[in-house]
């Protein structure tokens, strides 16, 4: 692991790094901010997955986590949202390719070389966290936006007991049923739609998954309301069969970073409470 | 004025507005941000500066003072920091022509025709603000960064009353006396220094300018220490004047807006309670 660069923020520390990925065969960027509780004592892991376009950085820089990050001693760590490289697949679509690796495993060529996310989200990159920083990796916590907040939830669906809590702004609830996650999952996963049902929050629930609770903050203005999020069928899929979903529609917002920054206290706070860090 | 954006932010509104300005003869872009409060009542305005390098958009999204601007009720006006456009003189150093204008009026052909930051930020700016805002321009204030928090305390120096209060980020103290100073006001204003004293903080305290207090934040490890802030001579000046300077260095901290957003809240602070916002 490499360090691009560290700067001091309110009290901890912002860092970047690289390393070489044997899940996606590619180098890959991450950002982790260590709050000042880390110098001297493990802290708790909350990973941030971000959407389609976007890499570590945009949520890094307009986030807006550190300062409740540092009160209440979580690490943040953001991976990025794909493999990169001039070696990785890449398509004209904005919501395919590189920056758009939908945390999944691809099982078709020529994708599966380097579009594993789920792998290295759920594994190399604990494992570097866990060797490289003051993290207590028996207190893990995920969330996400858009793509990310579809990632976050299917990574907690899948791996019940490995995250301590899970909530999203934005999420892409049901990837199978929307173009983009059409168009991705078809060249990811291949045309037999049964194997899409492993990386789709409404699909996992209605087959039988389960999470004691969630979070999800969508704004009523998000341009993509209907075409990608689709916040109903999540509340449908959770009403039926006894998830505890807190679904807020926040009035006026949109998808945009002053969203997600408007909310990221609560998120933060409603993950510390269940990480143990507060009561 | 034409709206480029508005984003629903911290129960406020971020907007991005652009106009064509005569002060500096093109079209000048800028940010506001309005707190919840004004929708009933005229709110308070601090002014930001921004530094080399930078527009409206860095502090936009990277200062994280929406939060506490929302809190306090207080409208965060960012203009650029230069006039734009094609027909504007650049230059191929970072530190002067466009993204570098230092808040002065230029004297200088072919500068003087657009380059007028200090009217434009004193005059023409705060007039479209109280047209368009919800604004209570009886009481203003002014902050910046680097080459803004010069901006920033020159402004307040010269306009005695006219700001309520007046805080830095790591602003240059003396541009007269450093490299990037002498490079651009030496082209601003020409090569007689007598007419640089209009833009110097540290030369307008020491000719008679007065300010009745100052908050100012520096980074112990800005790499720009000593080529660019100088606030030794700042504090000496403001020493020998007996004006009330608050200068902390901050521990660690380089020049980055990393440094800037984690005492964002601290100067708002400092802000709302001059302008009567706050005990």
């Amino acid at each position: 692991m490499k360090t691009v660069s560290l700067n001091r923020s309110h009290g901890g520390v912002q860092g970047v790094y690289t390393h070489t990925s044997s899940a996606c065969n590619c180098d890959m960027t991450f950002s982790v901010f260590s709050p000042p509780q880390a110098d001297t004592q493990s802290c708790p892991v909350l990973y941030y997955l971000s959407g389609l376009t976007c890499t570590h950085a945009n949520v890094t820089e307009k986030g807006e986590f550190r300062q409740i990050a540092a009160e209440l001693g979580l690490i943040i760590v953001c991976p990025d949202t794909s493999p990169r490289g001039d070696n990785v697949p890449d398509d004209e679509q904005y919501y395919f390719g590189q920056a758009a690796g939908y945390y999944l495993d691809a099982t078709e060529a020529p994708y599966a070389t380097h579009y594993n996310m789920y792998s290295y989200v759920t594994g190399e990159l604990p494992e570097l966290v866990s060797q490289n920083f003051n993290a207590d990796m028996d207190r893990q916590s995920v969330f996400g936006h858009s793509m990310g907040g579809h990632g976050a939830m299917v990574l907690a669906l899948r791996n019940p007991g490995k995250y301590k809590s899970v909530s999203a702004f934005a999420p892409m609830c049901a990837p199978s049923q929307i173009e983009w996650g059409e168009y991705a999952f078809s060249r990811f996963l291949g045309t037999n739609r049964e194997t899409w049902q492993a990386y789709d929050t409404v699909a996992l629930i209605n087959s039988g998954s389960r999470l004691p609770e969630l979070l999800v903050d969508v704004g009523t203005a998000d341009q993509f309301l209907e075409s990608g999020i689709r916040p109903g069928l999540l509340k449908k899929a959770c009403d039926e069969t006894g998830i505890d979903l807190t679904l807020r529609m926040q009035d006026g917002y949109d998808h945009s970073y002053y969203f997600i920054s408007t909310f990221m206290n609560d998120h933060l706070a409603w993950h510390a409470q269940r990480l143990g860090l507060t009561d």
